[in-house]
């Protein structure tokens, strides 16, 4: 039977989660549901697709992820279906799926055909994308649900800069509840132009760190350490403390990556 | 298999949750359960009332919403199990079934009759209102679990007041987590008092809406707006917005239609 | 199908906890999760534990508890599978096996073998924990994952002191999301030195109680009261009431109770 996850802005102190609960239950009532979070602050895509980009990949394949963000009704706005790296994704097209993509290509990517008349429909994700979930979680084709496009529509993140191939000025793009401090640059945009070189991370005004850890638990507790984590993105953190308060740094943040020629 | 909705004040945080989902599964095992909400206010039967009664109808025919609010024991208190709407409710008979209800009548009523010394459980949700709940989720009669009565404790919510056939005076009765301001003034309400007539809202000192809008995005971001939501009471919203926080609106607050004549 | 809980301070808000049940049904599709908690403060072990013996009686016998609080490599460390109580806990040796045995032993006690090289692991909760649990879940036998060890790292929590038969002084050791006071006082180790006296329950300055109740409700609204809830361990409450706040009771403070003799 299959599986779908949940990740949406609506919180777990109001009623909305249940109501998406309850409509998926009533038209499959076998499916399994995970939660990966109600929690993404209000219209958020770009945190909403960190989330999901870090969480989807250790569901089975084939697991359907739909994506409660933005999803009211708009003059002009549509609904997507894709399959990427063989999960399955459905959500509104405000540019998220073009988050999640980055570089690659979708191996499907469909427009969903919306029958009823939008304007009149409160509640666009459990009337549309539930039951395009459904149908793929089923077992259905995803094809079945509109026709073929060729691109989401675009939205990028802010990516890192490379300046001469000795530094790399990235920023902070989330904070874990932990308070480990989440850069968007990814382990292997970091390889490839360190090419074996030393380096300094400088954050702050005076602060750096000249050590990549493979453990918060390798320097003392209370000491700052850079590393690459769950994520694959660089975080800075400190062992059993609370970097992001600790050390002043904020979402948005700017850190820089020197790498120093022998 | 049968489906069990929870609805209580009990949080995340501690075990009592858990505590009442260990309940359950020991006694029913594959019983499909699903959080409608923890976040109840404690002991806030109104709050709940509101959840519960916007969420229940999402979830397939024959569910059993327990509901975990003020069920602590209380001298001469009881409790009891409902069937309306084609679903079953199972609380403490502390008001909360008469404000689900409203005008209505309930399909069947009982009074769960209770073996145990009353005084002496700590935990009367596990101890007596998980056995109800799992006895009609296993398919069992809602009548084996005590006799009928005719009526619930009655507590009715603050209801709107019309003046004149021209004016109706409601209040704020729930903010949601992105701010959306709802009031107790339901949809049929407003439709049979309105006869087509134009009307203008009047909230706060200045405030006023004159147009009722379908969608959150029919106005600019930013501005406000009134419609009826996805819980069909009239909500006061702002486009993207924070609409408790910006206009100051806050739970109880008075709010005012007058309809015009031609 | 097995039955797993977890126990963890991953949060709601990241990715953590959706990668963690991710893993755990690509291995075991069919096992049913059940969250105790994810909201235990940071590395807090002595939290996690109150948490779970309260929680993980109330699960059918055999359920899996798996714990995720301070699980990263650390030298020397290592990970276990204890089965206790006729359960079945698995988490890192970081002390909070024996907090929640306290005088009893386990029925057996593993350190799980480790395959891979723990320091290139950045997520040991679910490369080595998941799959420790996801074999007993699956009914495979303890004693496969590694080798018995006679105990757990000790870490004891703060014990109440017993003076002269008369005074039991404790601590507060758990305030819940109620504001309900909980203290280390254990019903047993209370009825063991009260031997049927009087007693008074002194805290805070002058504050005194001086009756031991069964219901939050033996009170008035607002009262203040003592009783052995659903924790067994003694309680100071406030009827309707926010004890920790009213009565300015915080995490650590010393309550202290003077049997009198007739």
């Amino acid at each position: 039977m299959g599986v779908i996850t949940l990740t949406t802005d609506l919180g777990y102190r109001d009623f909305y989660q249940a109501a998406l609960k309850g409509s998926i239950i009533s038209l499959l009532p076998d499916v399994r549901l995970f939660d990966i979070s109600h929690e993404i602050p209000s219209f958020n895509i770009q945190n909403a697709a960190f989330i999901l980009q870090n969480a989807y990949h250790y569901f089975p394949k084939s697991t359907v992820h739909l994506i409660g963000i933005d999803t009211v009704f708009q003059e002009g706005g549509s609904y997507l279906a894709m399959k990427y790296d063989g999960h399955y994704f459905v959500g509104a097209n405000n540019g998220i799926f073009s988050i999640i993509l980055g570089d690659d290509k979708a191996e499907e990517l469909v427009e969903i055909e919306v029958m009823q008349d939008l304007r009149f429909l409160h509640f666009p994700l459990a009337d549309i994308l539930v039951k395009a979930a459904c149908h793929i979680a089923d077992g259905g084709n995803i094809n079945d649900l509109g026709s073929k496009i060729e691109e989401p529509l675009k939205k990028r993140p802010l990516l890192p800069i490379i300046e001469n191939n000795h530094i790399i000025k990235g920023h902070v793009s989330y904070i874990d509840s932990f308070g480990n401090v989440i850069s968007n640059i990814s382990k292997d945009l970091f390889n490839q132009v360190q090419k074996g070189r030393n380096f300094t991370l400088f954050f702050k005004r005076n602060e750096t760190i000249e050590k990549m850890s493979w453990h918060y638990n390798e320097v003392s507790e209370g000491e700052k350490l850079c590393l690459f984590g769950i994520s694959n993105y660089l975080e800075i953190a400190i062992n059993k403390g609370h970097a992001s308060n600790l050390l002043g740094l904020h979402q948005d943040e700017t850190i820089m990556i020197k790498f120093l020629d022998n």
